[in-house]
């Protein structure tokens, strides 16, 4: 009797938190590679957050997983079987192979891994997409300088704890936010971040300021929700937000997050958006561009401007109530002396 | 008799929008400059939307105007008297002088001006801090890519004007907000810009999609409120919101977007954060540093990291349930096969 290939579908979108209904496991046979395909025997199949919104009919920045489709997902196996050079029977292999026990594919995306090097499981962890994850979105976004202090939430798992312990090895302050004692204790012991406040203690926000001092400087967002509610005032100046997760949000149906807030947020992470402050002055290095460039703009006549003058100081109030109201047509100026130039 | 110095003071804190009485002119003996000092008297006293928090008792980016004090700003000025050698009398100069008619300065941070090259005026515009601020906000934040659709509202005012045409010198599409016909006539016609909506359009959100059918790529955000919120749907993945102002919220006492995400924005412009979504798949440049570092990283000892790991298959549901309710404690892993590596 030939084996068969166990795979998990989706039968029905959940509402919230997903439900044992909501999957169905189903046998089929095992499928034969055809020309240029491998047939891989499945190690370890990973299962990370972001699937959550996979499940949901919703545009997101992937395609949600079908009615009756196998749940999507990363991938450690064995190719037992292969007709395309690239693979040999024995390879370990990294790929998007789903939630199923075998899976056909032609090679595209799939990774070789040398099981001497690490154990294959890492491929999904701390030296694959979570582990990268950490690694792009602190150091390219989050970039922490010596001494400054870091925040992380799910600070046990597969991001947070690599995200705390880079932030170490840049010289940062790394503190987390887990749930309970047990996975608090490992990250501060296990994993060297500074402190690690647990979610659930109905005083996050005052714990949470005790533990930053110097406030954040560097808040890389998994979860939303609670704890960044928490976090957003304790924010410095110039501090950074990576958005690469929300996993508190992702089963909201009332959302604990006031609901513009929170949908704001998930745009954010799924439009990839980058809203940042600035005021002029933090660009003075700047300045010298902009008066190479402004003045051709304006001579040559691609930059045009308008004036919007009121005569004497005495205007000066009514000329900004003005402004905050429109009135004014053009950059709004108080017309004082005598003599013009 | 000598002539006085006419200055408009504060004379109360505002609730809401500032009415006269908030304000006070009062008139002094002109001072004499002292060594190292000159005197200036004002021609244009600039009149700018960021001047309504420094109104208020409240920690911004720059300390508030004290009760009393002199409303600060910019102004353009010539100098009638100097015991400086930096100046003589005559020079045109650009400072901080405030709401006043004459003012002594030390001169740091008084720039003069050749009013040969531009109006003097034009020191307060668009070859001032509101160009400078288009000209960073757009290019270093904004970052509009030929053929990208850039949004400005007040779009006819000192700022919006500048950013509308520098989209268009970067071969962006430049759609305007502005407050009635005229302004919105100006813009399109003077200005150049692609379009530009009535912000009292009751239609504005229907309006502005009509406006950008592919979408915003670069919101620059100096008005916030309602625009803010017909604005946000619309923004497509990777688009860039510099954040520079938010006239429409700086007097509100009853908030017109939901309270939270307004106070949210406003936090993002004072403190200056960045908040920027990501997936890790767009840093697949980055792939290569961080095979180079995390594996190290693991090795030296300075990254560690744990597996959270369930049996078969079959346990890819409850694993994942429990995942997004974090019952796992690190990596969550379902391992499949019979062998392991």
């Amino acid at each position: 009797m030939p084996p068969t290939n166990k795979q998990v579908t989706l039968a029905a979108r959940p509402s919230g938190m997903p439900k044992e209904s909501d999957f169905k496991l189903v046998e089929i046979p095992v499928p034969q590679p055809g020309p240029g395909e491998i047939l891989v025997r499945m190690l370890y199949v990973s299962v990370d957050p972001y699937m959550r919104n996979r499940m949901n009919d919703a545009k997101s920045y992937a395609p949600p997983v079908q009615i009756g489709g196998v749940m999507g997902g990363g991938a450690v196996g064995k190719v037992i079987a292969s007709e395309n050079s690239q693979f040999a029977a024995g390879d370990f292999v990294e790929g998007l192979f789903g939630w199923q026990e075998y899976a056909i594919s032609n090679g595209k995306g799939v990774r070789k891994l040398d099981p001497a090097l690490a154990p294959v499981s890492t491929a999904l962890g701390v030296l694959g997409m979570p582990g990268m994850t950490a690694y792009v979105g602190l150091l390219d976004i989050g970039k922490p300088q010596p001494g400054e202090t870091v925040v992380v939430a799910a600070a046990s798992g597969a991001v947070g704890s690599a995200v705390g312990q880079i932030a170490k090895i840049k010289g940062a302050r790394a503190v987390g936010i887990a749930g309970g004692k047990d996975k608090c204790d490992y990250v501060k012991k296990e994993l060297g971040f500074d402190d690690c406040l647990d979610h659930r203690d109905p005083d996050l926000a005052a714990r949470l300021k005790e533990a930053c001092p110097k406030g954040i400087d560097v808040y890389f967002e998994n979860v939303g929700g609670a704890v960044f509610e928490a976090v957003f005032p304790l924010l410095n100046p110039f501090a950074r937000v990576p958005v690469c997760g929300l996993i508190a949000q992702y089963n909201d149906t009332a959302a604990t997050v006031p609901k513009w807030a929170s949908s704001m947020m998930r745009t954010v992470l799924t439009k990839r958006l980058t809203i940042r402050g600035f005021i002029v002055s933090d660009f003075a290095a700047r300045h010298a561009d902009f008066l190479r460039d402004m003045p051709q703009w304006v001579r040559e006549g691609k930059v045009k401007h308008r004036e919007f003058v009121t005569e004497g100081l005495d205007s000066a109030p009514g000329a900004f109530m003005g402004l905050l109201k429109g009135a004014n047509f053009g950059k709004q100026l108080v017309r004082v002396g005598p003599d013009t130039a």
